[in-house]
């Protein structure tokens, strides 16, 4: 095999690292924090985009455009927002180089000097609120519903791709209406926007719930999130969906006039998934072989590779399978012939194998004379001989069949790692071992900041839609009374 | 009327200026020289993406992402790149706000100084090719076709919506080749996609042709234009496609083993268009009424608008018009009801003339009785009586008939204002009356310097793919000798 992948039990966090890399996802620049999101990790992001836009879209989202630069004095406005987000970011001060008078290439003109400092927007919050205040006279004008697909920067100290990088990509949606109802409604649609998505084009079931106080979104009255659990057991938080109250509206007064000609300041939410959510399907369903892409998101579906020694086989084999290609398209699916002719096959295999293409046909002259292929799925990694005629559709189905093969897989490991825990004892070493814990919690942020404190784990959420935790019990750590079980995990 | 506009003969800058605002295309931003795309705008800069992402697709291009900050030390690799680019731009210095001392908001914290300060990209040329240094070793990696749809951003000093701005979404192509030849095709491959895509899509006829050396791309050995004519006769630059040669290959040392084991340097092209084709869209076509999108790119195409005064005759049109909707719909075009019943009829015709939708359908009850129509056609305004039966294709063709017709009004006004002059004292007079002047030069610096000093036209480009400029003749500054003409214009 070209690329060795370290194995998920010799080193998880090194394993992941491998397959960003050598899958051709992304990698490190030259600038600190900043990755370089390569074709084929990009062409995944792309199909992410495709179909959450066309969601947004069917719930009446548009899409629109604000500034990437914020002015600085917009972060003080919102008291918890810029204590959430205005510290590590990056700042414009200057907008002119000069030839260096030493001679020694360009450096900063001090003449150039901005009168005021512009933020590279970590989240638009602030600059899209003090736009919507010019659009929004009366109730008419409302709701507003607009999202962006951009890049945002955040200063992260420790940057991990995808995961955590200084700048990535996302979408963040925005929306203003006339009563907190309508908003807190919106915000829950989101975020089941998001578990949908999740769970039909990522293959990956995720838990739907409140944050605690402590881990709201910096000006939030309720973050709403969606926590995934990867192989290690750890969960990964991969999107949210904020209700905020009327905070942004006051602090850039934003009022409308309503029915009865009163004026009132107008509700919000925003809502934002980003490319973490790639790290999340590398870490859910890869192998020590490589990434293991659902159908639904896969750049190549199915990949032919050819067997043969003389030429004249080669070309058999090849007219043979750009007619499947044909074929397969017509069926809505992409095909990819791998024809290079200085690889060998093995080498091709282990190669589609790392990039997690979900099905893989080869063929050579023995299959050409019977009339067969050897179809291989990833997923499971089982072949199988099938015969040309009906290929199309057995591969159509067998796409589908994989799609909900990933599912189950990651929702059985999930499932096997979900437990209820009522000891404190207990807790401190199941903790440790991954998964997530379903315990009772006393509601307060002090019991929350000490079991984080001994134990690294956080509230991922407070469970909605489910009745599983809804009864009655003590606090793990306080001792006091409970009236429902949330999740507690170790988060990346 | 709700929004009036300025007559183009009053005032074709505040004309430009109403109907991108008034239409609810783009406003200013509360950051100097960076502008909101609304929604409506947006909506149309998608349909442009869509288009011409799936027109790159089809030469073998890949999107990928590169990062948003460039070191400035890359800037001085490329020596006529840094005069070009790197001096009016968003410089980042430091990297966290601190609470102000003084308790007025927050402060940049001077401890956060950045070692080197970045550059917000104004082009990527220079983070790419670093980038491909690592990707690049044999000629089987050869050619390296990458697309990026990102912001940019460039400290203009004079800006305006859509034509200059600070900041500006755009698409930049960048190719890596074995060969000269290679990069020159693909180049000239690239500016032949953006003038299909002009001239089909945007109905919009553009001249093809090379700039001359003064007005390259810094870094180019070649660039390649697509220059269209404006409603007051002013040229627009609206994509541009260069051939970089080796220099950025020289200045990140991106070498390739080649197939006779030889080490060359790499062959490049870039290329781009950006949201100024949105201010092109809006001054080729638009009238004193608002926009004339073209069938192609119009968000709304159909817009169907009730008249009534009881509520039953409401409910009976509107019901009929959701039947046509979804006819209009099957036939893959988009429609909207405007079903508002706080404005009149003659309220939502203007502000859908202003919006610029191609067809607008008015029914009332005598219509329902008739089994008729009234067809407004937003190019010429015309309305024509229309059974209701087989509408669908009525509608169908008149949108085809909207895109012809909007092109050829265009082409015709075009060619009606390029013209032959080869008399200098004529020419100074020719050029303020705008239009485009076909020339001879004698191809120096000095003689298209001297020409822009007195008059403000400059060499728009040397066209390719046209013999009409192919003839002998005489300099029209110099009189030195010429071998073909050149397009003069004033810009934008």
């Amino acid at each position: 095999m070209a690329k060795e992948v370290t194995s998920r039990a010799e080193n998880y966090s090194q394993w992941y690292n491998d397959l960003v890399v050598k899958a051709d996802l992304a990698e490190q620049s030259a600038v600190r924090g900043c990755m370089v999101i390569k074709p084929y990790g990009y062409a995944i992001w792309e199909k992410m985009q495709s179909v959450l836009d066309g969601m947004f879209k069917k719930t009446g989202v548009q899409n629109a455009y604000f500034p990437l630069f914020i002015p600085k004095s917009f972060f003080s406005r919102e008291a918890e927002h810029v204590a959430g987000f205005a510290k590590e970011c990056a700042v414009v001060t200057h907008h002119r180089l000069m030839n260096d008078p030493d001679g020694k290439g360009v450096v900063v003109d001090p003449e150039a000097k901005l009168e005021e400092e512009l933020i590279v927007r970590p989240t638009s919050e602030t600059i899209i609120w003090s736009t919507y205040k010019n659009w929004i006279k009366s109730w008419r004008d409302l709701p507003i519903l607009c999202n962006q697909w951009c890049n945002v920067v955040r200063w992260e100290m420790r940057t991990r791709l995808f995961l955590r990088t200084a700048e990535f990509l996302w979408q963040e949606g925005h929306t203003a209406h006339a009563t907190s109802e309508e908003a807190e409604a919106k915000a829950y649609e989101m975020v089941h926007v998001y578990a949908d998505f999740v769970r039909d084009c990522m293959a990956l079931p995720v838990i739907v719930g409140h944050k605690s106080p402590n881990e709201r979104f910096a000006g939030a009255l309720d973050t709403l999130t969606i926590e995934a659990m990867m192989q290690d057991g750890k969960a990964l938080q991969a999107g949210t969906s904020h209700f905020l109250g009327q905070n942004f509206a006051k602090s850039f007064d934003v009022q409308f006039t309503d029915k009865e000609g009163k004026l009132q300041y107008v509700w919000a939410t925003s809502w934002g998934v980003s490319t973490r959510l790639m790290g999340a399907l590398i870490m859910a369903h890869g192998d020590d072989n490589g990434l293991v892409l659902p159908p639904a998101l896969a750049p190549i579906q199915i990949v032919l590779v050819p067997i043969y020694k003389t030429d004249e086989e080669r070309s058999a084999v090849l007219a043979e399978m750009e007619t499947l290609k044909k074929a397969f398209e017509a069926l809505g699916h992409s095909a990819k012939v791998d024809d290079r002719d200085n690889l060998r096959p093995g080498f091709k295999f282990a190669e589609w194998e790392l990039k997690g293409v979900p099905v893989r046909i080869a063929m050579g002259p023995r299959d050409l004379q019977n009339g067969t292929a050897e179809v291989h799925r990833r997923d499971t990694l089982e072949k199988a001989s099938v015969p040309v005629e009906g290929i199309d559709r057995y591969v159509h189905e067998l796409l589908d069949d994989i799609q909900k093969g990933i599912y189950v897989k990651a929702a059985r490991f999930r499932d096997a790692n979900i437990r209820k825990c009522d000891d404190w004892e207990e807790f401190k070493t199941e903790i440790q071992k991954g998964g997530f814990l379903l315990c009772h919690w006393d509601g307060t942020a002090e019991t929350e900041q000490k079991i984080k404190d001994e134990t690294k784990a956080t509230i991922r959420c407070i469970p909605v839609d489910t009745v599983v935790c809804e009864e009655e019990g003590k606090c793990i750590y306080s001792g006091k009374p409970s009236h429902r079980r949330v999740v507690f995990a170790i988060s990346y």
